[in-house]
């Protein structure tokens, strides 16, 4: 009797875990320093010195029952008290402890928060680019995700489509800025124009309707960037981070729920998250982790390969003619294939040894991502490459 | 647009955690050595300094994107091939890594496992006294857990009652041996009993029932105690371990499923998890943790004291007058209460600073159960408040 919708999920197939193996396989051939993978979003840089002596010191000083002893469910008190301080203080937003919720990442902050301010056959919408995670995350919940189709001219949103979408079924909007997989950073004025519809939605139908929004990439704005913090814009908020991406830490599942103390019920929405988190056997992230975290929480990893990259490869894409918005942050650019079918150019492009992700999987089709958290002289060395394939491909001239 | 499902299970206070935490307000007042706390199952003794050295050598020495990469959903395959070599050599079960999930504890093993092997209406049958939390990881899924009352002259099986609520309704059988809260371990004669009702009535049926067993108390067995590995008895079976008791590291969160290589579709069974894990926003344990605890799979810490104290407590409400049945392993025992109402039996041994749970949350009304994960003094310091308080409230002479 096994459950017969999980074991469907088997068929679904990611497109970017089957291009990263390709790449690895590839690389045992001709070595993986020959093989231009923008694969994969794992972070190149390592997490800061400060983490690992955090972590070495609380081992070898602190009391076993301390740094191994249960956890409560909504995560350990002091780690809640030191995160909803950090936010306060950088952000301007009045968090307590109470409103802070510990977790496993921000996959598990979405899916928390999801489950928390929907019921089954609600809508939660997104916005295209999105990243392809948030349909197990949303529709598991038995709620409905549905994707606002791109603005494909900025990336900003589409308000024509979000505001013909944001019908009376929608119960939350999930946002994720600077965005996996544009690089788009939302400026003040897209998000300021988001609440603005938002609220006037929410009057309308006489109903909350709750902004999630997905923030591991809140550390890495490049210069230039109008990258504000979403949750001042709007109080029905609720901030979903992770420390993956600033602390280079994807592997020990550690971020966070902040729900805006102006929201509904914002008292309580924490304290329902621990309540779901038992029954889906997550119940928090690990002990040392937290405690190791708390101690660095206002640093971040040198996170400036990640501009230096994406410089190197806007400069290089729109030199090749490829038609590509600049980022603001992330460690992704999104540029448009060089032909309709981005899957048939991403294919294309591994007799050259370049691993593109085509964006159909994005809710973007006819663009591609590339992860561009690799080394520099890797960078450097695949610009070439590029331009080969665009020329002996595309015949393009430059 | 909370949801009202998740809201509603704010009311459902833990009587455990009430307890604990009286019992920790108590201790600012008269000084917490004067209270004797047998409220929480947390572990009392220190993990292994072999544990704590690996994890600081993996800080000190390992590559950090190899310590702190992202981790597949399944758990970091080697650490995967070490669980099911450990397994296959301790218990001469075929294990292979494609048999095992990495997972948040027990409680993650076992709401991952649910999920798996029922549809939502179907029946999951468990044993009283029971673990409550099994309440929220079975109802969540949609699955309904119902409870066969005890055999509370053994705590054995109770096979009349077990036999006729094993209808065609049920998908799955979830049993915990050695037993929270009874410390008693089901006999090779009573599992294979089980297992002999289980194969009849899937022939019966015509469908798999499959057998949950929750195992976190298995390194935790006393001295003359049968004790036998449950899915060697069984083909339908998933073990659900966890290390927090046995290298006593609850806040870690770290533990896994193994899927018996015979049952049905033993092959998906762990990547079916990984698929709800995504869904569920969980994904795996973290990294380092996952790491370190494969470098001491063998290993426990000292669990000695668990036992010395069974004894002492064993000894002394047998001879106060308790009906007490001796556990097999755990750190728990669970005598009969004094009078019929074992929640006002709890509240006037709370007048002698005793802090007893009474067994109504696990299905067995009557009854108290003691977590002696405590200093062993502080048990000797115990006896006799136990003794005055049955002399003086319930008149026991001894």
């Amino acid at each position: 009797m096994i459950n017969e919708t999980y074991k469907k999920m088997l068929q679904g197939k990611s497109v970017i875990r089957e291009l990263s193996e390709y790449a690895t396989e590839r690389g045992k051939e001709i070595g993986y320093e020959n093989v231009f993978d923008y694969s994969l979003g794992n972070p190149s840089v390592p997490c800061t010195q400060s983490y690992t002596d955090a972590v070495i010191r609380l081992h070898q000083e602190a009391k076993p029952s301390t740094v191994h002893g249960y956890s409560p469910s909504l995560g350990i008190e002091s780690v809640r008290a030191t995160v909803a301080d950090s936010l306060k203080r950088r952000f301007g937003v009045p968090y307590e402890t109470k409103h802070i919720f510990m977790t496993s990442g921000a996959a598990g902050a979405i899916a928390h928060a999801v489950r928390c301010v929907t019921k089954p056959g609600d809508e939660v919408l997104t916005f295209a680019p999105y990243f392809p995670e948030y349909n197990p995350y949303v529709n598991l919940t038995g709620a409905v995700l549905k994707v606002v189709p791109a603005n494909t001219q900025t990336f900003q949103i589409n308000f024509d489509a979000f505001e013909s979408m944001l019908t009376e079924n929608v119960a939350a909007v999930l946002v994720n800025t600077p965005n996996n997989p544009s690089g788009i950073a939302l400026s003040t004025e897209t998000i300021q124009k988001m609440a603005d519809l938002m609220y006037a939605k929410q009057k309308e139908y006489g109903h909350d309707i709750f902004l999630i929004s997905d923030e591991p990439y809140r550390e890495i704005v490049f210069a230039g960037a109008d990258a504000p913090y979403v949750s001042k814009f709007y109080d029905n908020s609720i901030s979903c981070y992770s420390f993956s991406k600033s602390l280079s830490l994807p592997g020990e599942r550690i971020g966070y729920i902040a729900v805006n103390p102006k929201a509904t019920d914002a008292d309580i929405i924490a304290i329902m998250c621990s309540q779901i988190s038992r029954g889906i056997g997550h119940n928090c992230p690990s002990s040392s982790v937290q405690l190791a975290v708390a101690k660095v929480i206002d640093e971040t990893s040198d996170l400036s390969v990640y501009e230096t990259n994406m410089n190197l490869l806007y400069n290089a894409l729109t030199r090749i003619g490829f038609e590509v918005v600049k980022p603001g942050g992330t460690f992704y650019i999104f540029p448009k294939a060089l032909e309709a079918d981005a899957v048939a150019f991403s294919k294309k492009a591994l007799k050259y040894d370049l691993i593109l992700v085509p964006a159909d999987g994005f809710g973007c089709p006819g663009y591609f991502r590339m992860a561009y958290c690799i080394d520099t002289e890797k960078v450097e060395r695949s610009i070439p490459v590029l331009e080969k394939f665009a020329r002996e491909e595309y015949g393009l001239k430059f």
